[in-house]
Parts: structure tokens; sequence; C-alpha cells
């Protein structure tokens, strides 16, 4: 971990490398005048009063979290919800940024001793001579040019400052590994067609929308004079890139609270969870972009092409990666592991985070590939697992989730003050608004129109505008944008991303409610009473998963669940007759158990005509091998997400006999609910 | 986590700090001669390649605490104990440490940009200049004197090599918060004078016995000219520290397996856990040793009682610091925060970790209150929680734990080879081996024969040999001797140290069972499998609480409980009639309903004449309110440390009645238990 965290920042010493010899001239600010002995003590003082510091910032987070907690608790206990928590979150962080910086004075401290040493060179490691002996010394980053000698007075504002590469080393993976992780796969796969639409290609127009607009915009700002650094297209594309990013952990919350239609939550997550994934590629491309020769500025195709096949490349990769890994998991299915959960959550977590780990190593994209990583775990492996560890895991990385996400945004609000090189431009934060606005607007309207062409069950148009306008951004775009504050161009761009996310989070996540209401798409607005004002949007076109789909599915069911898992049927049974033996070996002993009554709640994506209009209300529909249907209504007071797994899951049984045959069958289950009914208490 | 992570080793310059201006010297290893935009990109792929780097060694410690996860099972399922899980991830580290220190050869990478300049001081920060921008640098550590130009080298070596701050910031908490919260408090206070002796005078005799030989040692070998460098009689007295502090960790895993007797495993938990405490202080006591005037390493009078002074002030600082922010927590008592179990477990979490900053921010010891911390939230605040908070956080604190042990031990064998300054000295291994065992023993058998004088239940001499060969060496010894390896002395005593850990870990650790069993003090060998082979050492000796502890007692049962719980008589019971409004406002509803049934484990040390000899037979012994006794016994077929929980719970109901009263009364439970009988399944 400390590894990872103590890699320096990266900052590019940039058009300082001058090549010109310099004089050297060697600043001493602070004495070192007394004797060996006491310059030791000092030393040690300065450490010990450093690492006091550290633990007093430190506890500033984590009391800011524990407030942040106990007014979660205030707001769901008194059913407040016009401010979301994250909101909350990024309040508090922004009182506590307002009070370090104008309410608390560091005194000059023992720390003082700033030694300027002026080179023609700011490499990474500096290795100091002293009497013979070496010290070496790690680049930190650029000092501020106007504050070269009161460094001091910042200190404590720097320290709070975290390490951008802590986001996505140790803030990020556990948030989009739940992500992927509690994905309600049956509704993902039912639109995962438009899913993959909107991520992919809408976020790439997005991105190229914006990054032209913000060019208009920068060209402009050229000509009127108020730009005071270079800003290139790269930069405006770079621009486009990060705040194309919306946040699954925002739209995640409001909306899984407010419970919307099952197809746009889908629609809306499954979208806002790839296109991250989609965007931090994309921004990594763009980086790379480098043409030949000295203009590096302009285009040329070459360098072009290579940033998009380094975009294809990194992305399958990425979700090679993340998919693979839980091959190596296999093991698990043959072991006795099930019999000792402590030993099983501490395997689950570890080849969860080496996913990430290696990806990285790889020089892949650690972030996409725990995403796969999490969506095949849940798929596979978590079949695998004992009850217990089920257990464990969820709520293992719902806390890491919970804390990592309030984390995340109490800290955004601290930054607006913390941060030491802000470049608040009025016309250019205008400009991005507009640019924001228009780029979602060509993702979100044009891709509908050409998608419902296609679609059976159409992308209605309130659906289109409840996208639109749930487009907040947030951590990733965060992180993207604090990873690297090192040129003019990208402060501006950090400053104003952080002013997107605010208006986008307050405004567009506190107002989510309203939007849905008159949109008639909101099930359920006191979430921690029950539903009673479900609202149902029926349909009655029938939805038909793709062919390709329906090839993998009998594929995945028969042979590669099987393998893998303790579910699906036996693969004496799937497998020809030629290769018994092997089957034999490969097929768990579960398998023959479970046989007649398959736990499998993937039959999900070849769901073809199921008219369930309601995931909210607690029908369970439940099949025994012989294919005979009951059909349990339970009188239940809460209609969380629990009650939603559990009639996919039901449904899932419903469907397997249809499934195993690998043929379209039509199943009607036409539940005309009077759900008012069910919910009387 | 980041900030705590980053902070700079604290490497002392010590004597390099001389006075003498020197000629200053710049040499540049490396080319700096392109253009602009080729050093960015330079720069940006350097930064990306130590990343990847960085990633990949992450990846080893993971794949290493996989590689002993499964290997744990492997030894689990098939009932191999000869070797512990600890000695085992010490055996891979020091496997994965020799393939790393000569099997992999780093390519000299784009990173070698080392910039050396000779100057007369090595500041913890360091300004460059360079055209005008200023950079800052911040200190790594002293590079081994003959490396000086061969860095690179040992970069990866040296990457693998954690910030010595990690161990006490990040891994140390969980595992002794972990010891604190799941204490055994009934035995604990059973024994809690003898624990204390151990610990407190124990290791004080210990740490001056170890400190006076090694200084015999540390002078013949400067007669033979065997020391390489300076080495005083404090550098004695602090390995004398830093060697006494028994390993709660290895020895909680080793003897909870082994099963062996109830007072034989609390004394030496209690002891191991709390003279890892006395440790950390101490050590710390003794570095702050630091007489007036220029000889620095003389004895005088005035700073040893200073040292004194410190020593109790930051113990029972953190002690106080760790026992009273449960009573922030107190707020959960009234609110609701039970029905959201996420949140409170969130909150749990914070708070817990929270003690810990705020002691290191007020410059207490952060772990010794983390224990604290973890004995109180057992104590008050496990009652408040939800039944499901109470699982996860039991849970996520058992892997928290697990996962920082196993790292900690593979991270030792890793050391052994990756560290570059190692100083090993056979003389003074010899004179360190020769040291601790006498140290152990001066600490154990004449304590022993003191306390026997005063017990009425004799620590026999079976167990005090066991208690000698339970010494046990681990986690905390290691990570205060890594904590400061700058001078010859450190590098000598971190080396030796490493040795005494592993020869401890591998030699008592694997031979504990090979020990106990013909002292006749195991109750259990095949810990998976049951107890058949059931050893009860039956005391027919009465054992009082002390009557401070009596007090203490009466006072916490009748008022803090209800004051800070759900727990407990109703404060209107307890006050008196005057203080009526007051006590209504303060109790819980909830302590009105459990009037009757009252939940309180922790009657435990007014335990006073019960003569339980087993703690393995689950006989619950349950009282309800009018005093009627029934004892039910149940077929276990595993004797899990649950069955033991439960056992504690019951027969704290059953003195609730007494307790309440206060008064001294005799309860006589004297099961007659035929052990054999109750395990036939």
């Amino acid at each position: 971990m400390g590894i990872t965290l103590r890699r320096f920042l990266g900052v590019q010493p940039s058009k300082a490398l001058l090549l010109l010899p310099f004089l050297l001239t060697f600043v001493l600010v602070g004495s070192q005048g007394e004797g060996n002995a006491m310059d030791n003590v000092a030393t040690e003082r300065m450490a010990e009063e450093s690492h006091r510091q550290d633990s007093a910032n430190l506890l500033i987070f984590i009391m800011l979290l524990t407030l942040t907690i106990l007014t979660i608790w205030l707001f769901k206990h008194r059913r407040f919800r016009f401010l979301h928590e994250t909101g909350l979150a990024m309040i508090y962080g922004l009182l506590v940024g307002v009070i370090l910086r104008f309410g608390v004075h560091v005194p000059q401290s023992m720390s003082d001793l700033v030694l300027s040493c002026a080179v023609n060179a700011s490499p990474a490691t500096l290795l100091v001579n002293v009497s013979g002996r070496f010290y070496e010394y790690t680049l930190k980053g650029e000092v501020s040019r106007s504050k070269g000698h009161q460094v001091q007075d910042d200190e404590m504002l720097r320290k709070v400052t975290f390490d951008p590469e802590v986001f996505f080393n140790i803030l990020l993976p556990p948030i989009i590994f739940h992500a992927g992780y509690s994905l309600k796969r049956r509704h993902f796969f039912r639109n995962i067609g438009s899913i993959l639409a909107y991520a992919f290609m809408g976020t790439v127009i997005s991105c190229f929308v914006i990054g032209l607009i913000m060019y208009g915009f920068v060209s402009f700002m050229k000509v009127v004079g108020q730009l005071g650094g270079d800003f290139y297209f790269t930069d405006c594309l770079f621009f486009g890139a990060i705040v194309s990013a919306t946040d699954p952990v925002t739209v995640l919350a409001i909306f899984n609270e407010l419970k919307v239609d099952v197809d746009l939550y889908a629609l809306l997550f499954g979208e806002s969870v790839l296109n991250d994934a989609v965007a931090i590629v994309l921004s990594s491309s763009i980086v790379a972009y480098q043409p030949a020769g000295d203009n590096s500025h302009s285009f040329e195709a070459m360098a072009m092409l290579k940033s998009f096949g380094i975009f294809l490349g990194v992305f399958s990769g990425s979700f090679a990666l993340g998919s693979l890994t839980f091959s190596v998991y296999h093991v698990t299915k043959f072991t006795k592991l099930r019999d000792f959960p402590l030993l099983e959550t501490a395997l689950f977590f570890l080849m969860s985070w080496s996913t990430f780990l290696l990806a990285e190593a790889c020089g892949f994209t650690g972030v996409v590939a725990v995403l796969f990583c999490g969506i095949t775990q849940a798929h596979y492996t978590y079949n695998n697992l004992s009850p217990e560890s089920q257990d464990r895991t969820k709520q293992l990385f719902e806390l890491l989730n919970f804390l990592a996400e309030n984390f995340i945004f109490s800290y955004m609000g601290l930054t607006l003050f913390s941060f030491q090189s802000h470049v608040f431009n009025p016309l250019f934060i205008i400009g991005a608004f507009v640019a924001v606005f228009l780029g979602r607007a060509a993702n979100i309207y044009p891709l509908s129109f050409l998608l419902n062409l296609g679609r059976k069950n159409k992308i209605g148009s309130n659906f289109q505008h409840v996208m639109m306008f749930a487009g907040l951004r947030g951590a990733m775009t965060f992180a993207l944008s604090i990873r690297d504050t090192a040129t003019y161009a990208r402060q501006m761009m950090f400053s104003t991303t952080l002013l997107i996310v605010f208006f986008t989070v307050w405004i567009c996540g506190g107002g989510a409610a309203s939007v849905c209401m008159p949109l008639s798409l909101c099930l359920c607005f006191i979430p921690s009473d029950g539903c009673f004002s479900v609202k149902i949007t029926r349909r009655n076109t029938k939805h038909e998963s793709a062919w390709p789909f329906r090839i993998w599915y009998n594929f995945d069911h028969n042979y590669l669940k099987p393998l893998l898992t303790h579910s699906g049927p036996p693969l004496t049974a799937t497998l020809p007759a030629c290769c018994g033996p092997l089957a034999r070996c490969l097929t768990s002993p579960q398998a023959y158990e479970n046989e007649g009554q398959l736990h499998d709640d993937d039959s999900d994506f070849i769901l073809n005509d199921a008219n369930v209009s309601s995931m909210y209300a607690d029908v369970t529909v439940s099949t025994d091998a012989s294919g005979s249907r009951t059909i349990n209504r339970k009188h239940s007071s809460t209609a969380s997400t629990g009650g939603d797994d559990g009639l996919d899951h039901e449904l899932a049984l419903a469907e397997h006999e249809v499934a195993i045959r690998g043929t379209r069958l039509v199943l009607w289950i036409t539940l005309i609910l009077n759900v008012n009914a069910l919910y009387v208490r």
C-alpha cells in the first residue's frame, strides 16, 4: 500500500528543464549551528512534529466522515431528502476547507530547515552529498513561483492535499468493484445494447463535442486576452474526456433511493459505470497522442491511429484481465475453503485487489479491470462461496464503498479551499458549463433516436430527459482532473471541473426527485417507509435479447458455469458423451445435488417476453424441476432492493427449464398485479 | 491514509550535519539534452514506469498473502500443525526475498536522472531552484556510503522495503484493536493482578536484564575489536525494551488453537498484549532520555526521572484517551442509528481509528490507546450495537487483523534479504539470544514466586515453564526495531531482532504443542475436529477478586453501564431518589425492558467462588430474575471459543442478582462435570 502511495507526484518539470548551465547558488534557510547530538535531537523532534501534524490532518478527515455519517442518519431519520449525502459531505468538506484556509495559522516550526539550491534540472531523484554520506531526496512537486521562500506558510494546506494517486489506487477501486459486484445483471443485460451504445459512442461523441466547443471558447479567450498560458486542442479534448464521465456513485445513490423505473435505472447505472471506464481509457489515449516532429500539438493521422489503437488495446486488455482472473479463483471450486469463511473472504478480497494491481503492472487500466472483475466475480465466484462468505464479502465491499465514497466527496469540498494553484477563469467556466450541457445532449438525444429505431421497447422522451438531467459528474471526473495539475491548462481544468461537480451534485442530484416526479418515473419517495405510492409504467411491448447474447448465454450456462462453479447443470449432462471421463472429473458433487433445483441468477439475459412491470412488488414466482409454477404473494412493508434481488432470482428459477434447452421459448408470466392491494399491510 | 504514509522516514542525518562549509560539487548523471516536449514525455513515461513497478511490487505481496492463505487452508485441512501459519508466511517471505535479491535484475531505466549535489546539511525538505522555478524534494533516507553512485541497482529492493511508519500507522492498529476487542474479559479480569505484574514489572525487569547483559557483551566486543561503530548503554537498554515485547499475535494464534488451560491462556495473552504497550512507551522513554550537557550517554538522575515521568505520562495519557473516546460514542445510545447497520459499522470503525489518530496527534502512543479503546468498546459500545453490526464489526476486524498479521510476517521474511544495510555480528547475536533467554527467565520465575505468595490459585511450575517458552517475539518487536535503522547500532539491533523473531516463531511457536503435551496443559490437539481428549486441571482453591475491583465493578455496573449503554439496571433504580428526573432522562427505554433479563457479560471480575474448571464444555447456566437456576447441558461437536463466550455470558447472567446488590455473595455453582460424558456425540 505504502509503496504505491509514496510514489512521487509525477509532476512534469516541463519547460523548466532548460539546458543552459546555471549559476549554482545555495540559500541556506534556518540554522544548523549546534553540535552533533543536538542536531540529532532536532531532526527527531522535527520528524515527531511532522508525524503529529499528519495524524491531526488525518483526524480532520475522520471527524468529517463521522460528522457526515451522523448527519446522513439524521436526514434518513427525519426523511429530509433535498440534499443528498454526497452533497452533504461536500458541504462539510467546504466548511473545513474554509476554516483551514483562513482560520488556522501554523507557527513557523522546527521544520524550516529548507535548503535551496539552484541547479539546471529537476530529476525525480536527487542525491545530496553531505560530507561523504549520500542522502536521497525525491521530487515532491513544484512550489508556486511567487512563494519560493515562504513554503512553510502553506505547509499545512499542502499536507491536507493528498497525493492524487491515492484516489486511483486506494479509493476508486473499491467503489468501482462494488458497482460491478452489486450490478443488477438481469436488467443490465436486458439493455446491454443500449448501454454499450451510450457508454462507448455516447462518451466519444460527448468528448469531441465538448472538446470542440471548448476549443472555440479558448480561441475566443486568446483573442480577448483572457488566457494566461498555453491551451492546445489536445487539452480541450482531454477536458472533454474527463468531463464526460458521469458518476455511478452519485447516480446509483440518488436513483436507487428514488426507486425509478427498472429499465431507466439499468440504463443510467450501466451507462455511468461503463463510461467511467471509457473516459479513463479515452483520456489516457489523448495524453498518449504525440505526433512526431517538433509541432507537438498539430493533427496527425498516424498519431491519431496510434491513440485509437491504444484505446482499443488498453480497453480490451483491461476487460480480458478483469474477466479472466476469476479463473484463477477457480481453485475454490475443488478445495474445501468454504469451511473457513475467514480465509475465503480474505482470498476473495486479495484476488479482487490483485486484479487491479496486475492490470496496472501490465500497463492496462486497473479501474476498468476491477469493474469487469466485479461483474465476473458476482457471476461465477459468488456461487462458490459459502453463505457466510457471501454475506461477509457483500458487507465488506459495501462498507469500503461507503467510506471511500464519502471520503472522496468531503475531500472534494475541502480541495476547493486547500488546493494551492486554482485558476478560476469566468469565461472558461461559462464555456465549460455550456459545453457540458450540449455534450450531454449530443450524447443522449441522437443516440436515443437511433436506438429507438432498433429497440422494440422504446426509450421514451421522459426517460431521455431524465438521462440528460442525471449526467452527474463525480468521483471519476475529479480523480482524473486532479491526477495532473502541473500546467496552467490542467490547473484551469481542475478548478472548472470542481465547480461542475459541485453544481451537478447539488443541483441535479438534489433536484432529481423533483424531475422524476412530474415525469412520473419514480416509484417511491419515502424509501425507509416502504412504497405506498407505487406508480407503474406498464409496457406491453415484447423485448428480445439479441441472438449473440443467447448463444453466449447457452455456452455460459451449459459449459462455463458448471466448469467454474458449483451451480449449473452437471457437465456430464451437457458435454457430448465422448468427453464423459473429463466431464465427470470436472463436475463438482454439488452440481448433481443441485440438478433438480438450480440456483442460477443469470437466465436473465435470455429473458424474452416476461411482462413484469413492477420490480418492487414482492411477488415470487417459483418453478420446480417439473415446470409447474406457483406464485406467492408476500406482504412486505419495505420494498428494498433485496426484494428486487429475490424477484430476479425467482424469475430466473422459472426460466431455467426454458433456458437449458437453448431454444427460444416464450414464457408467459403475465402478472396482472394490483400492487396497491398487495401493499395493504 | 496517504498523508501518514507519505511522510518521510525521519532518518537522522546525525553525525553528517557537520559545520564546515563544503566544496559544492554537482555530479550530473544521465543526460538532459533534448527539447522541452521530449523532456515532458520522458518524465511522464518515467512516472508511469515507476507506477508500474510499484504495482508489480505490491502484487508480489498480494500473491504472497494469497499463497499463504491457500497453504494455511491446506494445513488446516490436512491437520498438519508443526509449523504455524505465521511461520509459514515468513518462509514464503524469505523465498520471495531470495528471488528478488538474487534472481531479478532491473535494467537501467529512464529514471536514472540522478543529480548529486554536495552540500553541508541534509534537511528534511530541499528546495531546488531550476531557472526560477522551485521544486521541492523530501528526504527519503541515507544511501549506503559505498553505493553512492549505483543507487539504481538497489532501486527495486529499496522499493519493496516499506516505510516503517506503515507498520505503526496502518498494520499494527487493527491487530492491537482486535486483540482488545476479542479479549476474554472474564478470565482476563480474574487474573488482572498477575497480568499487570508480568506486563509492567516483568517487562521493566526484562528490559534492564537484557540491557545489562548486552552492555557486557558490547563492552567485550569493543575489547576484542568486533564492534564497527558506537554502541552506548542507552542503545543496550533500547534493545532490551524492544526485545521484551512478547507478541500477542503469535501467542494468541498458537495457544488459541492448542486450547490450553483457561488461566494460562489469560495470563499469556494478557501479558503479551499489555507488555507491547509497555515496551512501546518504555522504548520511547529511553529514546527521550537525554542528559543535559555534552556527555550525552552518561547517567544522570534528572534525565532518568524525566524519562520515568514521560513513561507514566504517555502511558496514562494513552490509557485515558483510549478509554474515554467511547464516551463520544455515547451518542449511539440515544440515536436510532441501530436501524442502519452500515452507518453504525462505519461510525464504529471511524471512531476506533480516530482514537488512534487522536492519541498520535496529542503525542501519546496510538497503539496503546487503541488497545484500551478496543477493550472499552467491547465493554460498553458493543452492547449498543444492533445484532447485525455486532457481527459486522467482529468480522471486519477479524479480517483486518488476519490480513495485517500475515502481511507483517511475510514482510519480515522478505526483509531479511531485501533490507540493504544489515549488520550481522555473530558475537552480538549470540549475546542477544542469551540475554533474551535470561531476561525472560528473570521476568517469569521470580515474579511467579512473588505472585504465588499472594495468589490463592497458584501459578504452577508447569505454567511457568510454558510462559517462559511462550515468550515469542513478533510484530511489535519487528515494528519497533525497523522504525529507525539510521545508525550502526540500530542496524545491528534490527538484524539481530529479525533473527530472534524467526527463531522464536519457528522453534518456540512450532514446538508449542510438544511443550504443552508433556506438561499436560493442552486441552485439545485437533482443533477443527472438536475436543475429544479434554484434560482438566481441577482447582478447588477459591479465587477472590480484590476489593478495588469489586468497588469498581459496582460503580461500573450500577452507573456507567446504564448511563452509556442499553444494558444494566435502569438508572432510576440505582441512583438515589433525589436524582429521579435526571435518571429517567438518561435511562434508555430498553433498560426497563431488559430489567428482568439483563445482558451483562461483565459480572466477570466479581466472580468469587465459581468453581468451573472447564471452559470448553458447553454448559449454560441461566438464572431468571427470581434467582432460580437451571442448568442446561448441550451436546456440541465443536468446542469453539463461541462456546466459551456463551458460558461467560450465561455465568454472568447467573451473577447479576448477586452483583446488583453490591454485596459479597458467594455463588455456589459447583458443576461436577463429567466432560467425557458430555462429548459423546
